[in-house]
């Protein structure tokens, strides 16, 4: 039952080796992590509290909660304002140069960490574990294989699911009782505090044009003022196009997939619309490599969505998202960013979700969403399952 | 079906007024907010961008997302450096003082901010928001009135969910479904990035003692060491208790309200703690009023605890957790936190969750919480359902 386990020393590593290059690039003698998506990558665990990555050598937990945590490397503390002491008392030396997550925790929690660490200098850790937690480990790629099997599992049941005159937040329900049956763990992690969801979307008929207040590629009215995004509580009518994108959180990796269902038959450009997308991640499949320019992916999905007459739908209508995919793992939108103005080329080792959707009002969203390894020569799908628009009756 | 609709201007002037007492008290001449939270508790709505309220009249909504909000306060805006001339465009004098929320934005977000609004000085906005938002507008109180009902009619079902050899992950996915069928809108938001959990809380059996990493009343061990929290997987047993703690998120105002089954007849001693934990409950009833001292709660919470021979059991085993409970609202830990150390009195419009419980390892939790509002003579339980444990066969 249980779905993910610790990883092994080795692969904690590997994560300290990427981490401590990337760290020494930037001149610092250490890194500390204390939001818990670091701690996790770091640690293989979540706790209450920092921990410790020196320039060489292995992590020092400093614990605040559970109290039940033991090691060799594990420290029970208080406050931060103890780091220093019982850094000292391990035989470390402080650091004159220290990271900490600039972009992650608040500027008081930052202000208390780097005041406690004087007189060193802080600087900014949160690049760095990005960077390093771009590309994936072998266990890391493991677990994001895991959650794509279970992903592509869990969407076999959908059409089950689904009864004539049903809303789309009902329809939203079942699935989501579905995905918890195969083992989804419910939690999505984001990178930024003003991106929320619940668990996934479900976008039916004109709501899939409503823009959104977020930053995901699609928007949705949602069933509330108060979290503006997915379903919106109407009845979902005969000739309207089901967007589905729920979040593959199987294990603490997160796989991104999107299929397309059909109340009835929808009108025939929404098959070409759909087809387009299709294209485009035969496209990815066929040239992506390491060394593809992440900017170079973006800009031919625009050009195709133009060619294929649907420009003004593509990534939204009345607004339209700048980027057409995204990294994944720990957090559903980590880098790189398959946007215009992206410096990054792919990596092996990274794992990418691809997008390209359309909006085409009064039917619905169209186009899927796959999520890919970035292998050593090329590229490869890991959520595998239908990809035509399936018909639900 | 559509849960919460927004909020009536008169309601959304006296929040804007009590931010303004305290933002004056604070020598601040205006307060930005950026925080889904605190943007929704100032607008009644959820935007990307930037609220921007002066110690006199009403707010400016800086919109970056979405693009089709339109009114006379609301100026799209693309980045925050562009604030003061478009403050300057409408006739505002910049701030010479101005509040930015320092325990909840990033330190690169707020240096940002900061940096976009000098030669004014930054000071801390999160507890003039935090204070205001403590006590509740009567809209505001409404919304909890709603979610209170709602989350007490969706515990009803839950021992009609109850199979013999399940295990406690399966009962909590039922449970999960129920409370969404009810209208749970499934975000839990937190104060503090360190709190996450999905849903709510199950805890069956010896899992209850499990120590938690998070800043909980109760642990458990989770079903990933991703998120250790809750339900761990293992099948229910006869003589064990079922404590369940999910979150009552129908409106943007979440209840808080826990109530325990039991699998066949538990050992007297479980019925013993329960009981002293409604006795607490009552007692909080019959004398909790404005004026009254938070710390004293705690206090005489422990007294009780102790009186009825269950010190040692009290709010956890090996990891005892140092508060009866805490203010709820739009995050499900405001203050006022109900602990030793708090300085804090109860105040008209408060409204807070109690959560006196006990754990007995092999048996499990035991002990009920529930909401209630702090009226002008005293308290009122707004979470109303059967309190005794209740059997499952």
């Amino acid at each position: 039952m249980k779905i993910s386990k610790y990883p092994p020393k080795e692969d904690l590593k590997l994560r300290w080796e990427k981490v401590q290059t990337f760290m020494k690039e930037a001149g610092a003698d250490a890194c500390i992590a204390s939001t818990n998506v670091n701690i996790y990558y770091l640690t293989g665990k979540i706790f209450a509290g920092y921990v410790y990555l020196p320039s060489e050598g292995e992590p020092i937990e400093f614990v605040q909660r559970p109290n039940s945590l033991e090691g060799e490397r594990i420290i029970p503390i208080r406050k931060p304002e103890d780091i220093p002491a019982l850094l000292s008392g391990k035989g470390y030396q402080l650091p004159s140069v220290f990271l900490l997550e600039a972009d992650q925790i608040t500027y008081n929690e930052y202000l208390r960490l780097e005041k406690a660490l004087a007189p060193g200098t802080a600087s900014n850790a949160t690049p760095v574990l990005r960077k390093a937690r771009m590309t994936k480990t072998p266990w890391e790629i493991e677990q994001l294989r895991i959650s794509g099997t279970r992903h592509a599992e869990a969407y076999k049941s959908i059409p089950s699911l689904f009864r004539s005159g049903m809303r789309d937040i009902e329809f939203q329900y079942e699935i989501e009782w579905v995905m918890r049956q195969n083992g989804s763990l419910g939690i999505f992690r984001t990178f930024g505090h003003q991106m929320e969801i619940f668990m996934g979307s479900l976008l039916a008929g004109k709501n899939a044009a409503t823009p959104s207040s977020y930053d995901f590629a699609l928007g949705g009215g949602g069933m509330s003022a108060c979290l503006p995004i997915g379903a919106s509580g109407d009845i979902i009518e005969k000739g309207q196009s089901i967007m589905i994108d729920m979040a593959g959180n199987f294990t603490a990796y997160m796989t991104d997939m999107t299929r397309v269902y059909s109340y009835g038959t929808l009108p025939d450009k929404a098959y070409r619309a759909h087809e387009a997308s299709i294209q485009m991640h035969n496209r990815l499949l066929e040239t992506a490599k390491p060394g593809t320019e992440c900017a170079e992916i973006y800009n031919w999905s625009l050009e195709m969505a133009e060619e294929a007459g649907f420009a003004a739908n593509f990534m939204g209508t009345v607004q339209q998202a700048k980027f057409t995919g995204h990294g994944v793992g720990l957090e559903i939108n980590e880098p790189p960013v398959l946007m215009g103005r992206s410096k990054d080329t792919l990596q092996p080792g990274m794992t990418i979700a691809f997008e390209p959707k359309f909006v085409l009002p009064d039917i619905g969203a169209v186009g899927i969403e796959n999520t890919f390894l970035i292998t050593e020569n090329g590229i490869e799908k890991i959520t595998v399952f239908e990809e035509n628009i399936m018909k639900l009756e």
